[in-house]
């Protein structure tokens, strides 16, 4: 097909380029967050810095119509490339409307207004979809790390700082000799009705400076008592909550213990006589996420 | 640069070709592991069969060239195409490496011969290079689900079960209300030297059948007392376990609760006077992965 020789160093060439672009799309979107010197891409390819500009050129245009992300240059010394998740608006109702959907079987009916979510907040496929709509509504906050409290919750709090590129800090529910010395507190649990310990390793914040920030995920907020607690305990190391994103959040009781989270759907009511769950995605989400841009 | 018109329509071609290549190679590594059919690519770029198998072949070659993982075909029926993560052996030990010098700083002696890792543990860029080693080792045993007990081998569990696409099952501490009715035994933990307890939700294996296998994963092995006990509780499942991998193995005691375990690194010892800690990457690691090709 070709063969005409003179087109011969041309096409060689652009296979070349075709080469660099997959394995540059392949890198970027393995560490996402990171920022990659153009020269680390020069060194990798043996090729010249223009050649490098182009190719990300092309795998930013191609990476943003096909709606997979965003390729992003900052020019100037500790400047370069990364790749980050970016869905559309379309794609986040998408995945709203995937969680409403699994959400809804009655077979997750528990008793006593709760639901079984362990197969969907370990789901290694879906969690990172869900984890992509926090990445990009919180993607300006410059925060130092994201927390969670054990256990399910972790899986998000993993993925939403991978998309960051900062680290996760675990809040335990009891200290462990593996996490060294260890600062408590006590808070109200609205979920279980009773009065709950959360722990939190010094070491774990160790890297965090006076004034850092911190993102907090969780799967579910009912109330908001553990979020208020993950707060009060960041606040003992002077790291202060500038985002709120959990999966589910409760829509009763409607005054919660924390104001301006992100929440990926709304749990209305559950039925449990009739075997009915009523959830539907929020609609914060939406407005939240346009000022993002 | 690409000015004869005469070229026009072939370059064209070949610059959408560009586009397509990085487009999947994007898409098939987000869902390690998910076979897609060749239609989905054909629908998607309105592109025929033919020349999404060039695609492929040029993607597959591309991946395995920079050592960036393995696209592999299946024909037929149920066939596809599909990503999965393949380190090389030099990569594996680079990895291996990476975590001995992690593990090596002094500043993680605890005491009891415990080390901090948590850091480490919830790393969200380092977790999938550790987990890709254990992909690569049981990409063949054909599990249902990857195993882990909350809470440091969680991240661990999540990776390679994304990388192999099968599902997590997390064992927890303590049942819990929103895990319905569990299955709980007590086991004798050699690391805090008393009994310790461990559930099971009977939803979280309700997708397995009879003669499933397991997968187990955890963050550290000393005695093994953990490992046995996710593998009795499986049992209660009719689960069998098939793999086991740690990411640090303690080498005292030198016999084990369960065999044929593949760790990263082995712990030799923790001087907690020198403040020196000994750390190798595990040896049985390569003659094992050679098997897998």
């Amino acid at each position: 097909m070709l063969c005409d020789d003179a087109l011969h160093p041309l096409l060689e060439e652009i296979m070349k380029r075709t080469d660099r672009i997959g394995a540059m799309i392949k890198i970027l979107s393995d560490t996402p967050g990171k920022m990659f010197p153009l020269s680390y891409f020069c060194d990798l390819f043996h090729a010249a810095k223009s050649s490098i500009s182009e190719d990300i050129a092309i795998a930013a245009r191609m990476i943003s119509e096909q709606e997979l992300g965003r390729i992003t240059t900052t020019p100037g010394t500790g400047g370069g490339v990364k790749y980050v998740p970016f869905p559309s608006d379309r794609q986040c109702l998408e995945i709203q409307q995937e969680l409403c959907d699994r959400l809804s079987d009655p077979s997750r009916i528990l008793g006593g207004g709760f639901l079984y979510t362990s197969d969907i907040m370990f789901d290694p496929h879906f969690v990172p979809k869900m984890a992509s709509v926090f990445a990009r509504n919180f993607a300006q906050s410059e925060a130092h790390c994201v927390t969670t409290v054990e256990t399910k919750g972790i899986p998000l709090a993993m993925a939403v700082a991978g998309f960051l590129d900062i680290p996760v800090v675990i809040v335990r529910r009891e200290s462990k000799i593996s996490e060294g010395p260890t600062l408590s507190i006590n808070y109200f649990s609205g979920s279980t009705g009773k009065m709950q310990k959360m722990s939190m390793a010094k070491k774990a914040v160790a890297g965090c400076k006076q004034g850092s920030k911190a993102i907090v995920i969780d799967d579910f907020m009912r109330a908001g008592g553990s979020l208020k607690g993950i707060a009060e305990l960041l606040e003992e190391f002077h790291i202060r909550v500038c985002n709120i994103g959990v999966a589910i959040s409760y829509a009763e009781p409607e005054i919660k213990k924390v104001s301006d989270y992100i929440s990926l759907v709304q749990l209305v009511s559950v039925d449990e006589t009739e075997r009915k769950i009523s959830v539907e995605p929020s609609l914060h989400l939406r407005p939240c996420s346009k000022q993002i841009l």
